[in-house]
């Protein structure tokens, strides 16, 4: 307990990440920021909980205490990255929705930082079935706020009654991921652009409406 | 060199991968069959080149010298798998053909051991780069193994002329490889159905023209 009191408290924290909830907060929001940081520079697998402790300005026993481990970490910035999505695009048609949601993933996954905090924890759930259901449950927080935009093309006519929108939506993301994660490709606009385009013809054609 | 002589030649091989060529080729199969194997049973980051020489029954020199590193290993055992694919399917419609293959995609990932090895492989890629352009040139050699059939197709008026196969054959893979690489989600046989009725409808509508 000592130890908590060696976080600075003078440590700016990053725009917008700061919540209300006095010293845990601001622990938590210390170690998530050097975690992520972490994960950016070296990947999961130099994750090492007494660095993550000193780079936050956080004694080590609270660390250990709170996370337990780098998977414990990389479990809870996940849960932190869910909350702190940007809100969906609301173009006017689900076709500039789409385009607008493939072109965040893209954005995301090339932005030098982000992309290499995904890589890493892409790969921690390789390993981890702790990281891999935070990393699902990251999606499923991710997926479920661009439903709205689905509900009001099929409202529009744009997709038949009954598509079923996380099924349309991991058709838009999937091609990206594909090659971030697998095939190593290129991430260009034209990639993004056609995975919007693709799943929308799909969907048009009745591809994802619920048996 | 010696220490090759250290080859158990009685191990025996697994059927129809035993190549002509003598001991050179001998000490390769093992060592790859040993490489799979640790890679399906521990994953990327606890394959060690002692262990692999010992249960290859091939000297460590040998390992070391030809191999170099266990991403060294990685990159060989992907060549060997790539020139080991299967034919592709030919059911006589290109929407059997891509059911076919997106069939042989779930199978493959869902196999237990197979299953492991892709995700060994490509947690692998992640974190290492001449692991990444292996795993690369692996799909590229699977992919361009089944184009002959989406030409097939556009030949019998299924698609539109000018069809991009690979990047049709991408859109197949990537919902199954994005469930099982990235959200960890279970691959049934009807996501992989949907993965080709998908591509196919979006194909049909000419997403895929090379411009």
């Amino acid at each position: 307990m000592e130890l908590e009191t060696r976080l600075n408290e003078s440590r700016p924290a990053s725009p917008g990440t700061l919540r209300p909830g006095g010293r845990t907060a601001k622990v938590r929001r210390a170690v998530l920021d050097a975690t992520l940081d972490a994960l950016a520079k070296s990947g999961f697998h130099a994750l090492n909980m007494d660095r993550i402790a000193a780079s936050a300005g956080v004694g080590k026993t609270t660390v250990y205490r709170r996370w337990t481990s780098p998977t414990g970490l990389v479990g809870d910035l996940l849960h932190d990255m869910a909350e702190q999505s940007l809100p969906a695009a609301d173009t006017g048609t689900l076709a500039g929705d789409l385009r607008a949601n493939a072109e965040l993933v893209r954005a995301t996954l090339t932005d030098p930082r982000m992309g290499a905090v995904f890589r890493a924890v892409i790969a921690a759930a390789a390993c981890d079935e702790e990281c891999a259901r935070a990393l699902a449950g990251f999606y499923r927080t991710r997926l479920a706020e661009w439903t709205p935009a689905v509900a009001k093309g099929a409202a529009r006519g744009e997709v038949p009654a009954g598509t079923d929108p996380v099924e349309l939506l991991r058709a838009v993301s999937a091609p990206l991921y594909y090659r971030f994660a697998v095939t190593h490709e290129e991430l260009t606009a034209d990639v993004a652009e056609r995975a919007a385009t693709a799943a929308l013809a799909a969907a048009r054609d009745g591809v994802f409406v619920r048996e």
